[in-house]
């Protein structure tokens, strides 16, 4: 009977993608997950999944000892288990080989069966049913693809700004002040004092340029929107990026590149992914197009919608306009300054009227926003008066620029926004492990 | 005279590492802070350091022009600058070489000396002056080099596992439930609810063993302690690994090999760094050494400690051993099963009284915890009771262990307090950028 057992000394000796006809006569022990079984009466096929791909274990009455064939039908989806046996050509099988069980360790039986089922793009279940049980919708060949992209993504990001000299940093998640405004805060107790989760590392990325240049963070940001939407977290990754002696030119020149880079990396990396999600990575060329936000205005003026210079442009109104760049990355650039935070520095034309800022976005969804920023004092306190901002609670941030802050410029792209163009995910939460919204704050 | 200017078209054409005598004729510009000023009379020294190193900058009057000449006497220390001009062969400067300006742009000019010296490893002021002004602080050539060696610690941690076929994941930081119980945690107002701040991604990173068998995370965890020494933080990175179908041996040995891999990777890539600091890297050798809680407790006793089998071993404690093995990395094995969180699995000899769990030590100060952990649902909530938390209130965890929980294991590295082990900083604060401790809540 099967019972569970501990691994004891047991280890595997190779995973299922090593598992070929050309290993010979000499025993294997491989572990994994069952992720099905087949019942044909006298014979038993076990499909043992682990973190290469899968192997075919296969029980036949008379072949294998009594006991094992007798445990082999015991063996439920989902179960991890270990096979010791040795492996036989089997031309239908993976990798055309399959393991003849002589004996089966199982270390933990699985007591239910998943609410879902686990091959196959589309899930057959609403999507907090998987949350519920996220650990093990995880194991979905679909989130299996997501996530080994998403590892490309990153390793990408910082290979890439390796090369560019970047230096990786951490800041702070707790901070004393709100960085852009008091709204979309989550306040904490800081033992006898009120603090709040950073919403970005703005504000210390910029510091940091000072002594190290060219830095960036790949950490998570919290926001407290309490909306629910398909695009919205209330925490998520954010890839923070700032140079010092650059304006913003050269960071869209930068964030492009990088784009374009990830997008080689993956397709390099990742074929076996992009082929189960039959999914065409965006056709990207150098470089993006660019329109300006006063541009756009006109253009959404003349295609009928009731817009006025200075409002936020929102992907609803984006879509009236037939233009087929915008189906894929582009940049807004020029914003009303009005419309921008207060570290963003103002244009020289016009006085100030626009400044020198962009946005990336992919289609209607925002993926990211950077600017030149202000270097000097006076200016910035200029700024945050004409915000509503109290430079009195941005001491600590505003004492640094007595020191000779740099020229800088920067930006943000959000990960899980960017892996939603990458991989047409529908739903942000499944570019994210375990995600957070209004409504959810389990598992 | 020397004023404020914008980036504008000014671009760097090398950085200082690049200025030597095989440029020739060409014009070069070169942009960084000014680290410092030597005023001969007739003739103005600026050494002009960027992330790379340091340029010199050579005005003599006569030589350039009078306008620049006033500039470069006007040049204050942390300034940030441009200088356009033609290299020159001097063997006295760094690479020997140095700049003669033709102009002179001021980005952002110092309005305030910085209340410490930049030079020389240990600092003229206390850590709280430092801390103020954090941002001018790290220009220091002392913190240059910690936060490269720590860039590369990073950077070797990554390509390890990416070798050992980890996946690197991020688990949310804003939980519902406190992992190890209540004590030590931040509270958050999420939205309507409370919630709290993730001590660490313990049960996160056992979950995903499921579906991904070997995962990594670098992310920040948060400890509410109110301890004021110098090895706690209340906001620090840990690099956390957890492994499917492995027990506490096994991640000890990646934990150890991972360890000297980063000590290698150190002395390739930055020499430089470990020269300036005048520091040897730890010692080690394969495997480190392993005590059993037990005998520590024997030898602890012999040597006079009132010490009891089954209290926790404190660093002071510690120092009582006359053990030149003790000052470098070893582990501490086979904990007391009660003085370890619930999912650490308790060993089969003796009713479980001991547990298959690890500390790595350097001398005495804590770096890592690890152990085989409990992967069946009867044992967790049974251990949960016994440690008086309620199984309820882990309702989205348990309902996991269903599915068929492979055996895992894995372990938490505090990265400050490796940086701490390997550069010999003495205060745990100046391994991070922007500490956070009971006291300090900012920059």
């Amino acid at each position: 009977m099967l019972q569970e057992q501990d691994l004891g000394h047991w280890r595997r000796t190779h995973y299922s993608s090593e598992i070929s006809p050309s290993i010979g006569d000499s025993e294997v022990v491989v572990m994994g997950w069952v992720a099905s079984v087949r019942d044909h009466g006298n014979i038993q096929f076990i499909i043992l999944k682990d973190m290469h791909g899968e192997v075919q274990i296969t029980a036949k009455k008379g072949e294998c000892s009594e006991p094992i064939f007798e445990m082999a039908k015991e063996v439920k989806e989902h179960s991890s288990i270990g096979v010791r046996g040795k492996v036989r050509p089997q031309e239908k099988a993976p990798n055309g080989a399959e393991v003849v069980p002589s004996e089966i360790r199982a270390f933990s039986i699985a007591k239910k069966a998943a609410p879902f089922m686990m091959q196959g793009k589309t899930s057959t279940v609403g999507i907090d049913t998987r949350l519920d049980l996220r650990a093990v919708d995880l194991r979905r060949n679909y989130l299996g693809a997501i996530f080994r992209i998403r590892q490309t993504v990153l390793n990408s990001v910082r290979e890439f700004l390796a090369r560019q000299k970047f230096i990786e940093v951490n800041t702070p998640k707790m901070i004393a002040t709100a960085t852009e405004g008091g709204a979309a805060l989550f306040p904490i107790f800081y033992y006898d004092r009120e603090a709040f989760l950073a919403q970005s590392p703005q504000l210390y990325k910029e510091q940091l340029t000072m002594a190290f240049e060219s830095v960036f963070e790949v950490g998570p940001i919290f926001r407290a929107e309490p909306s629910r939407t398909n695009r919205h977290l209330s925490e998520a990754i954010s890839i923070d990026v700032e140079r010092a002696f650059v304006d913003y030119n050269d960071v869209m020149s930068l964030l492009e590149r990088m784009i374009v880079n990830i997008i080689e990396t993956i397709k390099e990396r990742n074929a076996d992914d992009l082929k189960f999600l039959e999914s065409q990575l965006p056709a990207v060329e150098l470089p993006f197009p660019k329109y300006t936000y006063s541009d756009l205005i006109d253009k959404l003026q003349e295609a009928g919608e009731r817009i006025q210079w200075g409002d936020d442009i929102s992907p609803q109104v984006m879509k009236s306009l037939q233009d087929d760049r915008l189906n894929s990355f582009y940049f807004i650039i020029d914003w009303p300054t009005s419309t921008k935070p207060f570290y963003v520095k103002p244009g020289t034309a016009d006085g100030g009227r626009v400044c020198e800022s962009f946005d990336l976005m992919y289609g209607a969804l925002e993926m990211s926003s950077g600017s030149t920023r202000i270097n000097r004092k006076d200016q910035l306190v200029e700024r945050m008066s004409k915000q509503g901002l109290k430079p009195d609670a941005f001491d600590y941030h505003l004492r640094v620029f007595d020191y000779g802050v740099p020229p800088h410029a920067g930006f943000g792209l959000g990960l899980e926004r960017l892996m939603m163009a990458l991989t047409k995910i529908e739903n942000i939460r499944d570019a994210t492990l375990y995600p957070r919204d209004i409504d959810r704050l389990a598992p």
